[in-house]
């Protein structure tokens, strides 16, 4: 009775680089989780204080008594822990993944390292060799609506951002069935500050970016590796698009815009149709329905993405929107909602929150 | 000798419907205006009371002996006012042109009553007959970049607001000089919140709009009526472009981002040099060259929009990107341009501002 | 055993009012407590509607099938709701709570109606005659921290505000223990601007909050009334405070600043103790110690307060300082916090969010 | 005829630290200022960039051809300049003003290091002794409104920064005129994030300072020693006040409010008469009349400093108000008042922009 069994367990959990966004993410959504235990976190730069220090937020709620440690394989092993969470720059991650997977710890990398299948791919869009392609072969691209089967064997889950999540959940039903051109496929998306990360960087002060609106990363944003190579698998063929990324005053939140051709004069109705196959049993995917537009300030601080669809006549194309939050479902939520698939939890455990 | 002239003419005028935003953004303008004089400015809602009174901001500055006044064609005149700018709702500036225009005063209408050249699409867009047929004959588009002669002669300008300025100036140049495809445009802008004007509706509170990003108004915005006439106009066949607009939480500034299919292999110094040739001397567009991405915190408050450029090699198309305050160059500003060309001013009379 | 006792109730409880924000955070909250179930929740405005539509933020968590209906008594009781939330404006609440109460449910008032022993008071603050007078005798005034022992036994428990809370909670322990001097106490406050309700009003739109820092309501705010009363009543003797209000762009969030006299050269570590007897076991206030300043951001969406202090020797004063979430803390989840208390739950139950 | 005179003369101005926040606002209110012309702009990190680029606002309104130049007195001197504006930090801003002033040219420094006449105070409150103590004998406290006479003649202009201005100037009239208690004033004041300077500082990040309301720097922030040094000037007695400054997500602008005892019942007109004889001919300020709440979006990008005030009966108490742009009236507009008056310019040149 794996439900039965699955509500008494309690997984020990690790989480390595938590002094980030994602990182403090993770560390919210693990101590409101009823089946995870925080026994270690670790960050070069606070090793040695309190987590509810670091985190003033936990304060009252998350374990008074966890401190951070300096990154040691060794020592999150030590501590117990059968899952880590790698919150790490990308290249970075790779170093502990392959230790701590051997050590038999079951891994989810929030980081690029172990999402792309191809070493030359990963090295024309990240600029160097990858670090360890052997376990390229064994990862798997953890978006739990699509590979939720694999990634409950998986040892290692190669967790996707904010950009790819919200690009590939509204695509892939509608370019699984053929009803959008595979070709001529343009999104934007409007990211959050958050996305950035917690860094010491003058464009991400405050003055910078409020009242600002603004692309960036044009025309080749690393995301669109992964992007494309999983838009390929479900359409069979070469999948190349356009993306322009921008960045807005709001702390979490990322809502995408997608235009696509549609294919053999698809209407709304078999688009819906595609969505409810897709996703009607999908716990944290919301159907807005055709018309419906998506707002971040819904799903900020929650797992979900909402997704709307219209079509437009007079252009033949169909526009495609989805918001979610770009630290929740674009990040720890999902690194947890794929934790939750490997561990034998139910899929939502610590996750239904609004 | 026009321009000895033209420093020391001093031009009267009236603003009607000053209260809402765009209202605000005139009247702030045209007291430091250097050879404008406000002589009456008209409010139902707020007749009676001091322009400074409603306007904290113009204390100090503007006149102190101006009082809001009840729209009336009669008292606008008699007030002597020359130039009459119109900040009203489409469908009510049309009540206001045709006297006006009648009288022997000048007007510019921000509204969208006469933008359009045909009757037909406009009760298309705008879902009733058009209030004044005969007038739409003799308007002119205001977009001082594009129209520069006509508007000099212009007894009516219908002044483009915020999303059409920010989508056709980038996208004229490239597609008269047939760099890009005619068909599969897409635009996505992102827009403060201002220019939702200042109504009493839930949906526009700082609580609804703060914390989040979100499209609206899918598939068929009002104002791509008078997008598509005018590229058609420059591209001598008929045009649709699919376009989706987005509210982000900022007062003012408008963000857009396009992408067009590449015709012929266009390459980045062919658009550039498109965008030299066109706006080379136009003293409110900035461009920013190849690569270059606008920042509407670099333009809000001021009458600039910033165009910058890059190709996406991978999918053969490019990316067009402007910045505008949507009520600088998208309303208020650019209908001081047009003022300031129908007067025989200098172009920047006024507008230099940053 | 009450706590094994109490892990097995679910109380049915109803939500009258529930279209402001202290309605929709209380959806919220409700959604989410494992002992509490929404039997009912009622707005004129959106009778007929599901809860789910108004608030799509609970799409996926809520109940499904839940609508609002109209507010009406009985329909509340046959509903089979034991406790009712009244997210009312004043003056309305109390139109509801008299026939509530005689009809055996308990009710939790977050209106200002029930909150002042004296009717006179209530009729110099608010400008009319007390409408239940009688209910005034019998109710408590609801903070947790403070009264929880009537609150256990009440029927009709008045919920305090963002602005009282964040006062009183600071200034009653070092207060009662003569810390301070009784006069001379100056409280500043600034609060987000849903703290202003969910009002079609155009002082609260986006583009007049955002950019802007105001004082507001100078120099009687209503809740001086409540406020008073309650500081006068620890210290045996009646208080006036100076209190001035601020809004800031933020869309929840209080913070206060309370400066007052020291007695007796009181010491740091003399507050510190205060401050520890009276909350060291309180679960919602966090004491961040002499010097730690509370920050916003690290209560929103929480049930906490977080306070800090510090001693000027300069000026013989001390700074009091707190933080809450206007709509938690400061609204509904101080109104749950009472809930649990009168129905026998774990103080705690449903609100250990972060 | 002064002013005939004054209309004709340019002025040249070098900028020294202008790669933050001041010293970017200094640089577009000069571009935008008739008789001033940029004549040299140091940044030890732009060194060789043009201006334009570091400031792309200025793109089109400034000067093309400046660049950075490495900070030099010779090199300054040698562009021609006879005013330099100093916006360096302090204790860096000392090691330029005496050897500038040497040379013959005229110094507004925007730091604190000639604002206190005691180097002992100096050394209390920035923890190192003073770097040049005697130019402190000959440096003016740059408030116009209050030290005209000495600013049109000094040779070094001390300019004061955003808090003192807004606590000094609402202060000083009532405090000279006795009308309100020499001790107990407490003044609290909400900041705008850019007066935090543009640093590298992970605190300063978008997503630290958004939805955060946070106190900071309690009990003895640095500034107090000039804000108490020029109320016990007017006072003729030593003055210790409580303040608090907060910070709150806006870009710029500072909200202060203050409270003081009411001396022998001063009325309100007692009040709005001492503010009307101190400040009726003051171009930059704006009074607000009794029970007028001032707020920062009227002030920010401008030079004014709008005050309001009120009186409390049931405390005895006054509330003080005032609002202003932390850049503007609290930082560059307030040295370029300064600048005006000390080149016999109109003291409102270039500074009547809203």
């Amino acid at each position: 009775m794996a439900s039965s069994k699955s509500k008494r367990t309690t997984v020990p959990v690790a989480v390595v680089g938590a002094s980030g966004y994602s990182g403090a993410e993770l560390a919210r959504l693990l101590c409101l989780h009823p089946q995870a235990k925080l026994t270690c976190v670790t960050s070069r730069q606070h090793a040695g204080r309190a987590l509810s220090e670091i985190f003033p937020r936990l304060r009252g709620v998350g374990p008074e008594d966890l401190f951070f440690t300096e990154p040691d394989v060794d020592a999150i092993a030590a501590s117990g822990a059968q899952a880590v969470f790698l919150a790490l720059p990308h290249g970075v991650a790779a170093e502990f993944a392959g230790p701590l997977v051997e050590k038999g710890l079951r891994v989810v990398d929030l980081s690029a390292d172990f999402r792309l299948e191809s070493p030359s791919i990963y090295e024309e869009f990240y600029g160097s060799p990858h670090p360890a392609p052997d376990l390229l072969a064994e990862s798997v691209y953890g978006l739990p609506e699509i590979r939720a089967g694999e990634i409950r064997k998986a040892r290692l889950v190669a967790s996707p951002g904010c950009y790819p999540t919200s690009i590939l959940l509204p695509l892939i039903p509608v370019l699984r069935e053929g009803l959008i051109a595979r070709s001529g496929i343009v999104a934007n998306s409007i990211s959050g500050v958050s996305g950035a990360g917690k860094r010491a960087d003058t464009a991400l002060l405050f003055a910078e970016c409020n009242e600002s609106l603004r692309p960036y990363g044009v025309p080749k944003h690393r995301h669109l590796s992964e992007i494309e190579q999983e838009l390929s698998a479900v359409s069979g063929q070469k999948i190349t698009i356009s993306f322009t990324p921008h960045l807005a005053p709001v702390t979490a939140g990322l809502c995408t815009t997608i235009s696509a051709l549609l294919d053999n004069g698809s209407a709304e109705e078999r688009i819906g149709k595609a969505y409810a196959e897709a996703y009607g049993k999908a716990p944290f995917v919301r159907l807005l329905g055709p018309g419906g537009c998506p707002d971040t300030k819904h799903v900020i601080g929650t797992n979900f993405i909402d997704i709307g669809w219209c079509i437009d006549e007079r252009t033949g194309r169909c526009v495609l929107m989805s918001a979610e939050d770009n630290l929740g479902k674009g990040a720890a939520g999902q690194a947890l909602q794929s934790f939750n698939l490997m561990f034998g939890l139910e899929e939502t455990a610590g996750l239904k929150i609004i």
